[in-house]
């Protein structure tokens, strides 16, 4: 990194920093950019670590697009607590008519997508939701293990290179009794820090909370971060800390609303996501924008 | 492929034993899937012969996500050749009384989503879409080639496991004179040709046309065709012949919406694009839902 940007470390600089250096394509909306080479070399340095510490634990591999059906949303609660953050997924279903009307609000630069009814989609908001409908039903005594990795959609525009509308988030869900999911979760929290540490990144395990929408929303984030339901690794980036991980135990949150049991009764479920862009940040924050004198364990772990 | 399925070749058998075997896993609306680790490795294993073509050309790989602007879309005329294929995104944005308003529609059965505004950003129709504004202005003496895969949307329902809506595209868009450009379709129809008898697998490369909508569609349908504007590589997949994949010459169209011009004037710019999903299902087709028992040199040429 050079000495103007250690000098006035702030996201604003790294985000022009990271442009300037061509590694972010800016796609003319805020929080939307293109990836080169070299940085998507990073992501995917980063995702193949993930992938492997799955492996170990015997997860199933399952990849899913960047849209679910939007009865998921509808039933997993997302729209009562991010309904600001969900993004609907729109098509034409006229005739000729309806097409030149369109059309005519197009040349007009009117908003030419004023009435367009929803389609059954909608944009996956993290990387976990098409797993819960997917293992609906009764899970086998050792419960579920699932990796999963999908381009990911927030609805918060944002200068910040650090805070996309889409983004790749890895997580490891674990569907079973709640002394599976809270171990699942433990070792991770366990990894985490020890990956930060492998990847000579300064870091921190903290409670959290989601982003709740509204007054209501505002007691639910006090419950769960009292409770420790959320963890975050925060590393630093652009000068402030970020959440780069999250580690998270739902309870029967969604095994009550896609119908998962164990014998026991509703299973639980707990998932861990990386960002991989935000890792991806934290590394050039951490150790420059020329990847190629980064300190060798560093290059060698990442595959770059 | 099993004896029932080889007596019975038809999409729907097909899909039915792709379903069967884990290989594909339903999401509960038609064109969306899920894919499990083996249907992935052979995906990855296309998309890596492409990427590998592309470099030997020199081509600049660029990542981009799986929305781009709004703008993009408007200024591309997509809305007026395929309104029935795009999907735009929309959000919430309103206060406590409006999410009170909507969770009200939701709990009622009703349409929750009526009314939500536009956001700036729309599902990426083909891979090639964001690199047209990426690349605007005035190329070098030798043109550019990008090279790009993403995670692309059409609005077709269907239970035909081979038209998705979500799926992945491999790209390699060249931007410069009208030389350059059908030299570059031309080397990829050679390559497409070749590739196919390296994976053993019967096709040919045919004229075809984009899904043009409406009357004024069937026009520029038949034009296209006429001009050879538009080839495609057809292999068999659930017993028809499929397109997995296009070599697409646009004429200045790109170059005038996005402002691309070489020293003579606009740009012009051809694209060849694989669709990832549909050359796994046809290998799958071809040699059977049994990877370990596939031919080995397309075992070893996939890596799987």
């Amino acid at each position: 990194m050079g000495d103007a940007l250690r000098a006035a470390p702030s996201s604003a600089a790294f985000g022009a920093a990271l442009v300037g250096e061509g590694l972010l394509v800016p796609m003319g909306v805020p929080g939307l950019y293109g990836r080169d080479e070299r940085l998507e070399g990073i992501i995917t340095g980063v995702d193949r670590l993930v992938l492997r510490a799955g492996a170990a634990d015997g997860a199933e591999p399952l990849r899913f697009p960047p849209t679910i059906p939007r009865s998921v949303l509808e039933r997993s609660d997302y729209l009562r607590s991010f309904p600001h953050l969900a993004g609907t997924v729109h098509g034409f279903a006229g005739g000729e008519p309806e097409h030149a009307a369109l059309l005519d609000r197009l040349e007009r630069g009117g908003r030419w997508w004023e009435g367009l009814p929803a389609t059954e989609v909608v944009l996956t908001p993290a990387a976990c939701y098409p797993v819960y409908p997917a293992i609906s039903g009764t899970l086998p005594r050792e419960g579920r293990l699932i990796d999963v990795c999908s381009d990911v959609f927030r609805h918060e525009p944002s200068d910040d290179p650090s805070r996309l509308q889409s983004f790749r988030m890895h997580e490891q869900v674990r569907a079973g009794t709640p002394e599976q999911c809270l171990a699942h979760r433990d070792r991770w929290v366990e990894r985490g820090l020890a990956l930060l540490q492998a990847l000579d990144l300064p870091g921190e395990v903290q409670a959290a909370n989601d982003p709740f929408f509204g007054r209501a929303g505002r007691m639910l984030a006090s419950s769960q971060r009292e409770r420790q339901l959320k963890l975050e690794l925060m590393v630093p980036l652009g000068g402030v800390p970020t959440a780069c991980a999250s580690f998270n135990y739902h309870q029967d949150h969604f095994g009550s609303a896609f119908g998962i049991r164990t014998m026991r009764g509703v299973a639980h479920t707990a998932c861990i996501g990386f960002g991989l862009e935000r890792m991806a940040l934290a590394l050039l924050w951490r150790h420059g924008l020329k990847v190629e004198r980064w300190p060798r364990p560093v290059r060698e772990l990442i595959g770059a």
